[in-house]
């Protein structure tokens, strides 16, 4: 690759290590959320950007669209197992838009948001000059919960348990078995999980790129390595559809769009199988070790017992 | 124009209208930030988004884009007399862009975010699949200032004196003249008249839109209408070289993007020629009134003591 060219995770690594820190920023950028002193207490923030072509199609409606912006916000909201307050949206319109479908767009993400408790308290709109695809931007304000700090991708500690909600991959499998538009983000479940689990919750971050990349985001996090195990990865019937039995795994660590939580609980600790009002699966999927040495693969995954290669599994899109 | 067709100020009643409260928001969409309440103190919040070909031009630079991305929303803050702790940004780039621009990009936003106090602690980045033009969508937080409670655009009275800080119009000037991105947001000047005015700086907001609009906007909200007198209306020499020292009147009135702040004052109250560190000039540029009869326009605009129309002046867009 040539030196012009662009690598969003060179960006975001300038952007990790030329950002100026502020005594009342907790947590800066390089998180699911970032942190910041307010009044006395914790304040939690995130942004998420929604593009036609990356994130939908034209084909998508409204009402899908509007929806999965809120959503995947809340899903980083889950991942510090925080409570939503309020929500902020941007919409920029194709010059095509009618007024009724504006109107379906506004009040999915309103509707949406109020669902979580994250009443839409303002953003802008505009219409594009050009030609130009529908952009929305949401950003997220939340709150800790009562005695509960948030929890961050930095905290694991060698030996820890790596665990997942629910089942992985086919999220965005073209038959409409896929879930990138209909996934439920796992707030009660994170609730429930940093109440059941106090201080032995070391770790937690949503899977929006896909396991194989972001486990090794909350590996290097805690600077440990991610040892995952193949044969115990859950996967979705759509995944299983889209790659085969014998192949589903690895739709589970590169298809992406799960906003499933992995979570790391501390080693030793008895984990019950469900979790949440709706109890919804939980799956040991592998642990975190020290790095054998230094630079080694932030994740190992094991197949057959033999190390595979999943580097190229998964979107190299992440947060800033 | 058909039913079907885009009308943004329809867009926004339409949200104004249906976007539900809650206890913990104390000003929802319509202001220049919403204020909620958060760990017993107020928390401030809006965000902006900026598109090539709206809000600037494919020639701009980097440095500029991203300069104005914030600026644009500290001048949200100061219209409010708040203090800005954070922001996140979301950056939507071509296909185009090479990795020194955008880094770039993002180091303009980050130093500029930082001089007014309020670091980069988060957001998302992404490419476009397609063509798409850039796209910045900034948030910004804020906290009041100690002891001045953030001052709204619906709280001016009957009778209060109009006044804008610096002078208005050319800001677009494509001889270099304007001022649309080197403008700096009046910050030091919102804090000094909210500590000089107390109770008496009844209502606030900044004028992005062009005073037309954007003063019809304070009326509204305050349930009122504006009188301005064009006479008294302190324009910039980009203005006067653009418009003719006889229209320049109108270009104070339509170009918009001034930045600058338009505030009621207590009826009464003698005022300052200058105000803040830098001492900017302050000129009255008319009152507020009862409305003569319901649904009377929300500004009248008196130009050789005859009322004139200017309701097709300014930019039709605003935030949430």
């Amino acid at each position: 690759m040539s030196e012009n060219q662009f690598a969003e995770d060179a960006l975001l690594a300038h952007i990790h290590a030329s950002v100026p820190g502020a005594a009342h920023v907790l947590v800066g950028p390089g998180d699911d959320m970032a942190v910041i002193k307010v009044h006395g207490g914790h304040l939690l923030a995130a942004k998420d950007v929604l593009v036609e072509g990356r994130h939908f199609l034209a084909s998508a409606s409204m009402a899908q669209i509007g929806r999965k912006a809120v959503t995947r916000n809340i899903s980083d909201v889950a991942a510090m197992a925080a409570r939503p307050v309020a929500i902020l949206a941007a919409c920029v319109l194709p010059r095509s838009i009618t007024q009724a479908r504006a109107q379906e767009l506004v009040d999915a993400i309103s509707h949406t948001a109020a669902r979580f408790g994250a009443p839409l308290i303002g953003g802008d709109t505009c219409l594009h000059v050009g030609n130009g695809p529908l952009t929305l931007c949401v950003t997220v304000l939340a709150e800790p919960l009562e005695g509960v700090k948030p929890i961050l991708r930095g905290g694991a500690r060698a030996g820890d348990q790596l665990f997942v909600t629910g089942a992985l991959g086919g999220s965005l499998a073209k038959d409409g078995g896929g879930h990138h538009f209909t996934f439920e983000p796992r707030l009660a479940e994170s609730h429930a999980l940093a109440r059941l689990l106090g201080a032995n919750l070391h770790a937690m971050m949503d899977l929006s790129d896909g396991l194989a990349r972001d486990g090794s985001r909350l590996a290097e996090a805690s600077a440990l390595q991610a040892v995952i195990i193949a044969e115990q990865l859950p996967c979705t019937p759509a995944c299983v559809q889209a790659h085969t039995q014998a192949k589903a795994w690895q739709g589970a660590l590169g298809d992406g769009e799960d906003y499933e939580l992995l979570f790391a609980v501390a080693a030793g600790v008895q984990m019950p199988s469900t979790i949440g009002p709706n109890n919804t699966p939980i799956t040991c999927i592998g642990s975190l070790q020290a790095l054998p040495f230094p630079n080694d693969t932030a994740l190992l995954c094991l197949h057959n017992h033999q190390s595979v290669d999943v580097s190229k599994l998964g979107h190299w899109h992440d947060s800033i």
